[in-house]
């Protein structure tokens, strides 16, 4: 086991491996290329300009936002066409008519007529106006209008009467992450298909043009076998990967990019506790294994180098101490470190745990060190 | 109910009632005037200038900190007498030394003779040292020697024999958020009070020194009603309190100063869903209620002017969208807002909820925001 015990930098620290990123990014690629429609990789897992130009192998290009301080980080950067993928609140429409007057090709969503009126009327006197999906509920577990529903016509009628430019539909599936298996995940892929295309071909047949069909998770992208009708995938926490997408068998452990550096700083014997300077400050409060078969807690340890060592989890989680100990209970199983000794953590939710970081460390195919990539927060 | 619906600002944002910030901090100085020592809030609560000046009611003074990110920008500040309480590392003792040299008074906690020796080995040439206090365990919680543990003098004997000055103990009863009752909190008020001050006295009897003896968790400060022996008490959440501090019984609903203002996105009205833009980003994973007689999931839901909506909590969380729902599960009992309509949700935890944002919108006697004060994060 390597732990670098003696010479290491301050912890906790975000380490991303560099290769393997890369590695996520070229399958992702690759599959959405294979299956056809374009990309639009989300920003919001990693909230860096350098993260998500990996994501889309060029300096600029399509992309999904979850706030309207991504839209205007990425737009300072040369960023153009961003579809912001929550619904649409009326507080927010005039920070994004400013996006659109500087020249973004804003796409917003919005589920209700409510909704679609505050836009249509916000904009009414624009020269340039957002372009608008409505989004569609395939999952049942969020946002959206049923494919079906009745007010997937309403709602493109209000739009239809103004300048903000109904384009078509959006849908994200993420109830792709409470599936278990292959074939259900890929059940959900085609559900998550089907139904987006279906509201389309409503909208279609009432006489809206609907040039869009958006769909995607990371499982759904990566288990769909088919994406006839759909026109684009989006896709963010594949770039890292974590331990909630290695439990539903999307990625192995060692496709996990990302990872936080800590260090021990003691020990309670008799319970078999490693205490490390990674808490919830670090890790995140985020348990998203506890619903699958294997509870990760907040986070799987390994070695220095990021070899996982079989069977020790971070069990519980202060705001600067995290506790180590065997999943099985047992206080014999100990891990045997000095104190100063370096391990990793492999998180739960990529998404959630580089949101406590400021930058990642990034590593090289040697494990050092190469370069600081700053990542922002905020709305 | 007060929703403000068209002309809200932008969501969401972290709101800080001032008013009742003050009478939190006041009632904490007046129980530990009364008590007797002196006190020494923690800063890693807030992690910001105006609110430690609150807490202090001066513009500087003793404080303690989590991160030595938090020392340095104290330090940067005019603070100059700063107690780090989380055992120190090797990898942040280059830091520590560098904080000392600037002229901090710097006081390290450990619990182990490996760590003591580190220090002691890293400062043998140091014109001025930092001062350490052994962390002592009094409820079996986390990190310490136990009172009575022969580890204490070996410590001791390890720091005497450099220039790092040893300067007592230091115990933090975390254990207290898991008791239930006033009578359970009493007790283990006394329980910590107990265990360090026998620490001290063991440490006294060797010959050493030991003159400051530390406490103090919010509820084991404010519940405690004897600190003979004590030099010191510590405590942080109870400045904006939170839900879990209520759920313990140790503030009232109506004392929490935090919440998240948040605005409506839509419905799921057959699921008596809400929809809002405050999602897991806006109010952290921490689900500090879950343990507790009353789950609040993911916070408590009330109107634009923050009066609770009976019964209304956010039962999920995505990355930007918080569902609220009806805690009975009833969905017929569901709140009739319009979009746009904003809301506020009071935190689990004010720690976990602060660290979601880098700014405090400060609300006047009105209710309206008066200024804005930043805080920071980080390591």
């Amino acid at each position: 086991m390597t732990t670098n015990a003696l010479d290491a930098a301050e912890t906790p620290r975000l380490l991303l491996d560099a290769a393997r990123m890369q590695a996520n990014c070229v399958r992702m690629r690759d599959r959405v290329r294979a299956l056809g429609p374009r990309f639009r990789p989300h920003v919001k897992t990693a909230k860096s300009l350098d993260v998500t130009r990996a994501m889309l192998g060029a300096p600029t290009g399509p992309i999904t936002v979850s706030t309207l301080r991504e839209a205007d980080t990425f737009a300072s950067h040369g960023f153009t066409d961003i579809t912001y993928a929550v619904g649409i609140t009326p507080n927010k429409l005039a920070h994004a008519r400013a996006l659109v007057a500087r020249g973004i090709d804003l796409t917003l969503i919005l589920d209700s007529v409510e909704a679609a009126r505050a836009v249509r009327d916000a904009v009414a006197g624009d020269a340039r106006a957002p372009q608008v999906l409505i989004e569609i509920d395939t999952d049942d577990h969020r946002a959206g209008v049923r494919p079906d529903d009745p007010a997937l016509l309403a709602i493109a009628a209000v739009l239809a009467d103004g300048p903000a430019r109904l384009q078509g539909v959006l849908t994200h599936a993420g109830g792709a992450y409470d599936c278990r298996g292959d074939d259900a995940l890929r059940a959900m892929a085609e559900q998550e298909r089907a139904g987006a295309v279906h509201a389309a071909q409503r909208l279609r047949a009432a006489g809206h043009a609907a040039p869009v069909v958006s769909v995607g998770s990371t499982p759904t992208a990566l288990f769909a076998r088919d994406l006839g009708g759909v026109t684009e995938v989006r896709a963010g926490v594949y770039v890292f990967f974590d331990l909630v997408m290695a439990g539903l068998g999307v990625c192995a452990a060692d496709d996990i990019a990302l990872s936080v550096e800590t260090t021990v700083v003691g020990h309670r014997a008799e319970k078999g506790w490693t205490l490390v300077d990674a808490g919830w400050m670090a890790l995140s409060r985020d348990r998203g294994t506890a619903g699958q078969p294997v509870d990760q807690g907040y986070g799987l340890v390994c070695d220095a180098r990021g070899r996982p060592l079989d069977g020790f989890i971070v069990v519980a989680a202060n705001q600067e101490h995290g506790t180590i100990a065997h999943r099985s209970g047992d206080p014999t199983r100990r891990l045997d470190l000095p104190v100063g000794a370096v391990l990793r953590i492999l998180p739960n939710h990529a998404c959630a745990t580089a949101a406590q970081f400021d930058r990642y460390h990034v590593l090289d195919a040697q494990g050092a060190v190469a370069a600081q990539w700053p990542r922002f927060g905020g709305w």
